[in-house]
């Protein structure tokens, strides 16, 4: 079965696991099925979008459905506010209103609700932002699985900051806020009792406060991204392939804590395709690179900030390679669609 | 098991269908559990909030679970649509932006989802309302029925109007602009099969229009609210409870259509606590009612708008009551949570 836009696809075509997972079948998904229907809107379809009239304004929606509700670093409350605070970071904007909402499995002990829901009062309160409206659903048992939240923000955006994943120019440097691989091996490890789980947790938290470090940098900040869903890759990806540039990075600098590599060793998995919650990669000007890694590594969240790698001169516009440590170059792949579901 | 704020509860306490029915078991989930873990917010939990610093947007999100998804009158994806902007149009607000995210059972056929996404496209266009962002996940088969479609709504108040619960004064008319219990008797019967759904259709629409043509009346607009869950019985006795006013309804002009009764008779339902989609009631000052009733008949929507009581002078505030056929008077009480899971 191939999506691809604008191939016709059979009455028998069903949606895949991979559909979700934020990769290229999600893209798929997207182009071919999602966009033409809600089209005629004004706006593109984003993580955050501008809000229409008020360009200050950035909105941005999220669903989780994380399996388990609790892991090391963190639970489906905290990740919703975390998730959607960081969709809206990485337009350059402080988020200022959230909604929640809440569709609940019938027979979902009242404990386990009053854990969720005061995650995510915990959570927004350290984050600075206030829940100003919610709902609540309930459904028969069998209809969701315990229980699933929505988190929309409003952000208002630095005025100094204008990130796009459009706006990587060559030479930038690519910088990395932190290690990689954390939150999706902790919740797979969590879910299917692999052990690793008491060496990880989950890197899951705000990245509103390292943006703003950046915001003296102005326009020299070019693009932001958070690489939750695909990971890494996908984030890059979707940068090189946005700005129409040849990106490439440095497997020997790549921060990639030792049980996430152990795990990921185990799995079968590349660490550049996990989810993070709490790490952000910035394509910043060259001249600006060094001011930059100092502003993130000023605060505790971007204290493992890292150069990874840069926009490189040659090679072929919108792909990602990877230099490795025995000096050899592999393609980086925009994941097709990672098998691990309900890691957000 | 009680809930009621601020009552002990068990380890052994779950959450039950009745929680999600928007009657009184859904205020005390709200009451003992949600709002004191969201605590320490800026802004009350209300179903369309004002954003904060910016009072002149207001912010709206629910998640629909209707089953099945397609029903005569709508589906899923246009209640998304009509719901959210219904609840922007209660704060005196006409939509301007709409997030849209999806939560997708593996194996939903492309076809229903393209259904559905269409549908959100085609009601969303002729609602006015660009969708500016939005999010897909997918989840393995039984971890969700089919597919959830969470809104989230940005309006812009109309500078005239300042509805609000609580504006309800002595004497007030108040006007209904529809009839009532089409949405939920149309739902259930297509759920299970009655057969009631070939006389009757859901009622779902939008309502800002019928909003905006009341806004010349300006601040003598007291209170708008639109019956959904726990159908007009909650949305009249949430209006007394705020306003602190005994309300009468006069049963002989109520609009319930034939269907909707004889659907209500096998079912053992009240009519007044059926959910309805396209109708809202206004709570408007004695002088402006003629004006009023002429605004909402002008329109479509409101052609079918009538006067159905009014705050009464004698009675116990917070009370609502209605004058039966026969000249009795009864009270109409706060459902306590209807029996009619997943009508949204």
């Amino acid at each position: 079965m191939t999506l691809a836009c604008p191939a016709p696809h059979h009455e028998d075509d069903v949606v895949l696991l991979g559909h979700g997972a934020g990769g290229r079948l999600t893209a798929e998904l997207l182009d071919a099925l999602v966009l033409p229907a809600l089209g005629g809107q004004d706006g593109p379809l984003e993580d955050a979008a501008l809000l229409p009239g008020r360009p200050d304004l950035v909105i941005s929606t999220d669903s989780f459905v994380v399996s388990p509700l609790f892991f090391p670093g963190g639970d489906i409350g905290s990740l919703a506010v975390h998730g959607t605070v960081n969709d809206l970071a990485m337009r350059g904007a402080r988020p200022i209103a959230l909604s929640v909402a809440l569709i609940i499995e019938e027979g979902l002990p009242l404990e386990e609700l009053r854990r969720v829901v005061s995650s995510v009062g915990k959570a927004a309160r350290e984050a600075g932002v206030p829940v100003v409206t919610g709902d609540t659903k309930v459904v028969g048992r069998g209809a969701v699985d315990k229980v699933f939240v929505n988190t929309t923000g409003i952000g208002q955006r630095h005025p100094a900051l204008r990130p796009s994943a459009a706006l990587a120019r060559p030479r930038d440097a690519v910088l990395l806020s932190g290690p990689v691989g954390l939150h999706g091996t902790t919740v797979l490890s969590t879910r299917e009792g692999l052990g690793f789980e008491s060496d990880i947790a989950s890197d899951s938290r705000p990245l509103h406060r390292v943006v703003e470090a950046l915001a003296p940098l102005g326009e020299q900040v070019h693009c932001l991204r958070d690489p939750t869903r695909g990971g890494l890759a996908a984030a890059l990806n979707e940068i090189a392939r946005d700005s129409r540039v040849p990106v490439e990075i440095d497997e020997s600098v790549l921060p990639v804590p030792r049980a996430v590599a152990a795990a990921c060793d185990l799995l079968g998995l590349d660490p550049l395709v996990v989810a993070n919650e709490g790490c952000l990669v910035a394509f910043v000007a060259p001249s600006a690179a060094d001011e930059a890694l100092a502003a993130l590594r000023s605060l505790p969240e971007g204290r493992e900030a890292v150069r990874i790698g840069e926009v490189v001169s040659q090679g072929s516009a919108g792909r990602v390679t990877l230099r490795t440590l025995v000096g050899a170059r592999r393609v980086v792949e925009m994941p097709l669609g990672e098998q691990l579901p309900r890691i957000c």
